[in-house]
């Protein structure tokens, strides 16, 4: 057995409390390594003779990435527990039998309490990951205002030009949005994303100048107000595009410290490097933190107590002003701790439910510890469906092992709330990556829309808009029947309303995982009885029959399942 | 080679900044299962035209545990860098070569920057782990006050009975402690800690009634802020115990929820479960949260905010009223962060170099984050001195895999502040535990003394004092001559004048590790040049001759070094 690969850390992580004196307990081991389990738990406190609180679990294996397993139980204690002791046996597949504790191992049962792991059951409890109860399993929608939809008139040939130039003006605004929610209805979405719509010069306004008014070209306050009450009235929330990483050079704070370098009272907002100030420009590096070394953003210092009052109170103004329900956190992987438990804090005071999803596109973990995000965007999954869908470049189990990683490295809750991308406004549309190719940006929009977490759909993906890299895969959306791709459109309406039917695909476990590499093949489960769901994925590959499944009700159609898949196809078997 | 077993998490624990734009980089993998490790690093910003940012830096093995080698190295770039992504080249032993990236191997370079870790340097560089700058290295001494030294007249048949009962009143106070400061200047201590002195009705003082006043029977106000200021005089600093998981019953707060049950202002200043409020008694657990199953402790709730107020200000009044040095808080494991990182800020508001030590007898990890605790009590040192020297259980190898083992886990400014303890008020005496073996309490000495990290001597140890477990080990002082061992004494006044002058001892790192298990001898060097000491520890065995260092000087005699090591000695070979 590899003890070396074995991992359990006595933390929030590893060791959550899940209320009602319930606890899950995670571990991980080399994968295909170990044949069972056992987790021994006692009272650190309770004397044996007045109760003997030794308890054993079986655990379960839930997870399985391209290098190891992972396992979890929950156990819940039938009375106030103040400290729990508790270690592992686990019985190699080679026979091997280790006990596991704190910083220790031994082949006999573990007896000192001091070489067992500790859990401080009301500490556990106070550091309680809990996101919001109406998120997980739900569908993202993201909207990116300029180019969705407009109230102005714009000539067809301007609004469907492709490719797109960056500065080129479709005057998509918010009425425009409110005026075509009924779409987003049909669809069957759940959570509006909009990226920025505060004052600023750019189309994209990753570069604020007044995060207190609603960029003039987009609308207003009341626009937002009305959109927002829209949605609610819909059953959708609204999720904002919070810039606050760094700001317009235009924004009034650093406008200040342009004008009056060191002695502006905002000096401390940024990071000034070298007075006289020095935007750069060519190879020249600006002599103040930016985003990236563009000098048009300069980097707020958001460590700065003041400047991180400024911009929590920007989080609640817009939540108490328009009722908006969270905020996605641009260049999340950039911005201090402090301000995001700061940032949490002020917006859970105004609204105990709103959503924090941070941009990070690693696993944005020391984030997600329960004080500064809920969830964040999930660009590991956009990855591991490029690798299966895009080149083909991973197996089927490969696939399943990175989204059992997935699975397996964020607590159950999180990983419910996982915005599972296939594009975004930062990478060329999916089916432009993958060479136009409608199957299979439709295969891969049924992997996010097929499993748990909250599938993210970037505007017009429903419709098989195209676009390459920023800026052009920020067209304008495909409103006219004749550019909309009728095929992916049923699909993702279809897919959505399975899952809304059938909640153990968006929340559930899944259970049953089988692959077939030769064939590419995915085969799952959700759900038990009658709620139990089959889906099977093909990738590249050849048409395959599958007979023990034909003869069945397949979801996706209204006929029943004839067990033959096609390459990039799926089915959801009844 | 063992894939599995390698273990880099992108956070500040793996990834940490040193300052001047340098950044210290720790990696683990399967023991003895890898040849060398490259990082490679690059700016994620810049564009390669601009400036070429690829750096390729060799890592160095710096720790092994029983199944973990720890490989660090730090990076200092020659200009503002604002992210770096990086990652790690790792060959086998087996001469595979294998790329690891964030969620990612390869076979192959990597060239994708989204498959690569992640640093954002001013984020790492907010969140560094700084300890106070004189900690490193220090020797602390831990006073049990009632038991020490007394200004009362105590018979001699009184004050060195043993074994001793709970009650039994010593009358030690403060004066007597400022009486007998000579003695510690003469050991060579650098740092008192004081177990609670708070008005409290029991010997130990773990259950505070007033936290405002010194208890009437330890002595004033006035006599701690002279201790302090005798002690800064001297060279040493103070550390008070604060008990915040807890108060006496007779705590006024208490006094009022029992009084005022629900409708008590103080109500949620404790975790009341049941009303009528009652405090337990035999096999009956009290209706309230407290420390243990004890009714006498109930646990204080620090995460409400006006209570965790009241214990910030406490922590810092004595700061400012005597000037302390800072806190070691018992039970810390079982209290909140948000208490504690409210604690961290209020008292470095007062004092930005005090120290503060949590109790917790496992590894401490999530206090050890920068923001709440710098150091714990390192019980993890006592059990591994207690398999080595007490029990005999392990090996040479093992122990300095142990040893390894909390040098991987820790960022190094945490390791080199870690309290090194072989006993304490909550364990019997090192003497006791090794049946009165006086050679092996000295060896078990030894090994705090000539390691890094912070020595820990409780009280007496010096002077080879006995006493089992709890209340026994809290013996009346040895001042008579007549029952101190002088050998005892000699060895810890030369070792920690060793330590002294060795400066690396105390901080460096420990090069040149080597065991020999037949004869249970380890050796390693500190330091370099004329600097440079080898240290050589032989645990249980015959005696050996180490011709090698045959005619040396041994720091610890006066007489040249013969080679010959007895079972349980240490030699400090120049």
């Amino acid at each position: 057995m590899e003890l070396s690969a074995i991992r359990h850390i006595a933390d929030k992580r590893c060791c959550l409390s899940v209320g009602n004196n319930g606890f899950l307990f995670r571990i991980q081991t080399k994968k295909s390594d170990v044949s069972e389990i056992v987790l021994h738990t006692l009272d650190k406190y309770m004397k044996p003779e007045v109760k003997d609180t030794k308890q054993a679990h079986m655990m379960k294996k839930i997870a399985t990435d391209r290098l190891c397993d992972y396992y979890e139980t929950t156990v819940y204690f039938d009375y106030s527990i103040r400290c729990i002791r508790y270690y592992f046996e686990i019985t190699g597949n080679d026979g091997e039998k280790v006990f596991i504790g704190s910083e220790y191992f031994s082949g006999n049962e573990i007896t000192d309490i001091d070489r067992m792991y500790n859990c401080t059951c009301k500490l556990r409890e106070e550091e309680r990951i809990d996101v919001p109860d109406w998120a997980a399993g739900k569908v993202v929608y993201q909207i990116f205002p300029a180019r969705y939809a407009t109230t102005k008139h714009v000539p067809e040939n301007v609004w469907y030009k492709a490719p797109i130039g960056d500065k080129t003006d479709l005057k998509g605004d918010l009425r425009g949005i409110i005026n075509t929610l009924d779409h987003l209805k049909e669809l069957g979405i759940d959570v509006l994303y909009l990226t920025p719509i505060f004052k600023s010069p750019s189309t994209h306004k990753y570069n604020t100048v007044d995060y207190y008014e609603i960029s003039p070209d987009l609308g207003t306050k009341a626009d937002l107000k009305e959109l927002v009450e829209k949605c609610h009235e819909m059953g959708m929330k609204v999720i904002l595009d919070g810039v606050f990483n760094h700001t317009a050079t235009d924004f009034f704070a650093f406008q200040d410290v342009m004008k009056n370098g060191s002695s502006s009272r905002y000096y401390d907002w940024y990071y000034i490097e070298k007075y006289p100030i020095n935007m750069g420009s060519g190879t020249e590096i600006p002599g103040y933190l930016t985003f990236s070394y563009y000098g048009g953003m300069p980097k707020l210092n958001l460590s700065n107590d003041e400047t991180a009052e400024y911009f929590t109170n920007v989080g609640k103004y817009w939540i108490e002003e328009c009722d908006i329900d969270g905020w996605r956190l641009d260049v999340g992987d950039e911005i201090s701790h402090s301000f995001m438990k700061k940032f949490r804090k002020a917006i859970h005071s105004v609204k105990k439910d709103a959503l924090i999803v941070g941009e990070d596109w690693q696993h944005g973990r020391d984030y997600l510890d329960g004080d500064e995000w809920d969830s964040i965007m999930n660009y590991s999954f956009w990855r591991l469906v490029k690798d299966y869908v895009m080149d083909s470049s991973i197996t089927a189990s490969e696939a399943v092992e990175d989204i059992g990683h997935i699975r397996g490295i964020f607590p159950p809750q999180i990983f419910n709330v996982l915005w599972n991308l296939i594009d975004t406004h930062d990478t060329p549309r999916f089916l432009a990556m993958c060479g136009n190719d409608r199957k299979k940006q439709r295969f891969a929009a049924a992997m996010s829309l097929l499993l748990p977490g909250m599938p993210f759909i970037y505007y017009g993906d429903e419709y098989g808009i195209g676009g390459e890299n920023d800026p052009d895969n920020r067209r304008g959306m495909l409103w006219d029947s004749k550019y909309q791709d009728e095929d992916t459109y049923s699909l993702y309406r279809r897919l959505i309303a399975i899952r809304k039917e059938y909640k153990d695909i968006a929340q559930g476990t899944i259970t049953e995982y089988r692959t077939d590499d030769e064939n590419n093949i995915i085969i799952y489960c959700c759900g038990e009885g009658d709620g139990k769901v089959t889906v099977i994925l093909h990738g590249k590959g050849d048409r395959v029959t599958l007979e023990e499944f034909a003869g069945r009700s397949n979801l996706l159609s209204d006929k029943k399942f004839d067990g033959i898949m096609e390459e990039f196809s799926v089915a959801v078997i009844k």
